[in-house]
């Protein structure tokens, strides 16, 4: 058989030739662009012949601040398309950390968002190994910086050559991408995404029983392309030459909703708070959504409430996933079986609620404190995975020991297992409520009160307790129109009978909002400290 | 990122764990048997401790002569499970030819059908390398034989271990099957699939816009199991966990329809015969095929008729898809890209009548006189392919250098390419007909041919021609209830209008069958002797 390497510059081959009148439609800061993936590969190989003009070599780290637009969609294939490695950079994390991350990762190249220039600027003397920076701008004027060299992206592409070849030198285990994520303690840490890696999690969200993505389809990722890739959708939808839809910098509810009835989308994606976002925006406004046949969610668990609102309100079928930065990201994705079509609704949206089953090409063991767990979905464990696109390390990072054993990914997650193999997250291994020497799932305690009418977002954490060890404390959003009032009482009353007494927490906190990761996650340690200084306990 | 190898293996323990309630449904000589991928793969477990007890090493070429049922899917993963190599013997091939196989293959142990046992009986004393031979019954009873040592398949599994391991020495491009396919000239020759292109091959069956095989399909594949893995339906439906039907030994159109209403079979494959077979049977029984999905149609050409007659009169959606033995063989799906829905009904036939464009994973080029053709539909080439699944080389054998080049499999097809990078077949490079210096499809006539009412089958052919080289003849097969009366002039007649004159064929001649391949290719080769003979042109 013929070793040929599975490479991401393959994928916008496949596209320039078949898929050349499909269209990539992109809004950027000015404007709605309109490009087909012709022009996107011509485009992608002017940029692959500028970053070899800037000296970028095979293996270099070439960094991205931006958002989900087409210029971003280039760097994607243009990195990787000269043997580089793209290191898309979270925008929303705090300035000490996108320093670190930059010299750590030493980024040669940075392609940078106008608006995200004066945080970059502020940085700058901080940054050890830059050599050239690139403002993604459709402004003819190259903007007023501090930065230096300074270049404009369009400039650059103009003296471009449009037919300049993808590298053929490249090994599918060579590094293609990287992407930092947030830890717990410590700095950002990294995993490094293979040629290999990419394209074999592409196949995987081509599949008919996972994302099913397709050429019919108008996918708009909403979940940032500096977060896991986007989840891998550009490039899936690149090489099965979807239309793509990328909403742009600072979108609100209100433009995705105008964008799906606009451009007829049938696929999205992103973590539930931008779909209790558009939720609410539905509600106000009057939009047709009918052409959409999925909406994927993950980056945390889902409520019912607001898989059942998608489904039953809106007629808009709600697909949870399930993944990590370390795993590229697509783990498990939550299908009803054909049999399990007999369940009645309330069973299948249970089970739907649930993260599903591993995607062909994963294997996975699930370990409690006796070893592997049974599949009886009472037993919990953490989750570890293995296969095609999981990372075997962090980059050049001590903790990689501690997650990385004997050729698993422990991910930290707490599941249980069905007979079905449907794994279910009952925790984070950290945020686990010890009580009295038995375990309580904070997770099913969120996702109960999230299902109570008056309760927008509820986080429950642990506090310290003397008798107990540790006791469940549930911290509250109210939806607009309810009050305060007695929604302790109620929302206790609204538990009791969904859980053993001493899973119900100690007491109800209504707060404004709950704080959250900048991918959207609740920030359990920041939750943690305000709670505590709410009862004057010692953090 | 991990490197885990691509290996037949894991796909069986994907739906060991995952599927283990769906049902492999399997036609036997005997009796209907009804198995779940937990059974399945228990056997199959049982089957490895059995091969490795009968002395089966990594590297072994393990033969089977066998119809499409459960122990040949069981075989499938047995013989690469340990690190052997699964080698389908084509039962159809002539016994000199089965010998050349089995010896040049060197197959060690040989699982053979019932049915087929008379057949390798009279061959046994040139069988230079075979130490076991075991028959796949039903009976309790082991056949009589002449067979030395012969075992009976489910004798044998009664001893095996449930609880075997898959080999995890295994390397993803160690070879895992093996087939031959027969040769315009010569003896069969041979490729080796390996673990790596056989489970990128299944991805590639998996995605939206090829097959789209999912856990929710009931799978039938007609194609034979002998006959390039049955197209790697049975791997691929394993993996996701389709119910398969397996129809067994000696199947009739009326079995073939009795399951598809029977099983509501949603997916089934094969050559365009066996649809004409079919077609026929549905027009003459009353039978309920509204399950039906997806109809793959391949090895050769599908007359247009054929589609139509399924799309327009029975509802059912119809593929045509392109391979070779030495393409695993899925290389094109003919599909209507989103934006081609706007074409006429007409058109739509025409277009997906077409060999359609290339699966995410492979490349082509076309190569005409002068290079490579442009892609208008008009230039005729060689169809050249590369990619993760295709062939290398033939197995020891001297015809490899003429077939593989410079890393490309010369097809041997002659193919036009429109602008949208849909192929379309026009002929074998052997096959064109060269009259007055100009090329004339064979291909073309006989689809034109075939759209008339009172044909049911038509093979063209060259015949020698002393002004102009060569010139076309048309050979046909007439649909019951017409007459040869006039009906060579009312096929020129109707083929007047749609050609060049000088592509009209010089005659006309009535068959009552076209002689065809052990896969149900037309056998061009036999039907150009017949002509001459019916000519008395020398041969």
């Amino acid at each position: 058989m013929m070793h040929v390497p599975l490479t991401v510059g393959s994928m916008l081959e496949h596209a320039e030739k078949f898929f050349a009148k499909k269209q990539v439609i992109s809004q950027t800061h000015d404007k709605l662009h309109h490009f087909n993936y012709g022009e996107i590969g011509q485009r992608t190989r002017r940029l692959m012949s500028v970053l070899d003009e800037l000296g970028a070599k095979k293996g270099d780290r070439i960094g991205t601040l931006a958002w989900n637009h087409h210029r971003h969609l280039e760097v994607y294939f243009a990195a990787p398309g000269i043997g580089a490695v793209l290191h898309t950079i979270n925008i929303r994390l705090a300035p000490e950390h996108i320093i670190y991350i930059i010299n750590h990762a030493e980024d040669k190249i940075l392609f940078i968002d106008e608006d995200i220039l004066p945080l970059i600027e502020k940085i700058q003397g901080h940054l050890k190994t830059v050599e050239a920076f690139v403002v993604m701008t459709d402004k003819d004027e190259k903007p007023k910086s501090s930065l230096k060299p300074l270049y404009s992206y369009e400039e650059l592409l103009h003296t471009g050559d449009p037919s300049y070849s993808f590298n053929t030198d490249i090994d599918e285990n060579d590094p293609a991408g990287m992407c930092y994520t947030s830890a717990t303690t410590g700095k950002p840490k990294s995993v490094i995404y293979s040629h290999r890696g990419i394209v074999l999690h592409s196949y995987a969200l081509g599949l008919a029983d996972s994302a099913a993505i397709s050429e019919s389809d108008v996918a708009m990722p909403v979940v940032p392309q500096f977060h896991v890739n986007a989840w891998g959708i550009p490039f899936a939808c690149t090489w099965f030459g979807s239309t793509m839809v990328m909403p742009g910098p600072r979108f609100t509810p209100k433009r995705l909703a105008e964008f799906i009835e606009r451009f007829n989308v049938t696929i999205t994606a992103g973590v539930p708070t931008i779909w209790l976002g558009l939720l609410r925006e539905l509600e106000q406004g009057n939009y047709n959504t009918s052409s959409l046949r999925a909406v994927l969610c993950g980056g945390s668990a889902a409520p019912l409430g607001l898989i059942k609102a998608f489904e039953q309100k809106y007629n808009i079928p709600f697909y949870h996933a399930y993944g990590a930065t370390e795993t590229t990201p697509l783990a498990t994705v939550s299908r009803l079986k054909s049999y399990q079509q007999e369940l009645t609704e309330d069973e299948k949206l249970e089970e739907r609620s649930r993260q599903g089953i591993l995607v062909p090409g994963l294997e996975m063991k699930i370990i409690g404190s006796d070893g592997e767990v049974a599949w009886n979905d009472e037993e919990m464990g953490e989750l570890l995975l293995r296969g095609h696109w999981i990372a075997d390390e962090y980059y050049k990072d001590d903790r990689s020991e501690n997650a990385f054993v004997d050729g698993w990914f422990h991910t930290g997650d707490v599941v249980t297992v069905d007979e079905e193999g449907t794994i279910k997250i009952v925790d984070r291994t950290n945020d686990l409520i010890k009580s009295g020497g038995e375990w309580i799932s904070s997770v099913d305690l969120e996702n109960a009160i999230m299902a109570h009418e008056a309760v927008f977002e509820a986080s429950v954490i642990a506090i310290p307790d003397a008798e107990w060890q540790e006791r469940p404390v549930a911290c509250v959003v109210l939806n607009e129109g309810f009050s305060e009032n007695d929604m302790k009482d109620k929302i206790l009353e609204f538990l009791r009978p969904q859980f053993a007494k001493f899973w119900l927490p100690d007491d109800v906190l209504f707060f404004d909002e709950i704080p959250k990761t900048s991918v959207g996650k609740f920030l359990k340690r920041q939750l943690r400290e305000d709670v505590k200084a709410h009862y004057n306990l010692q953090s």
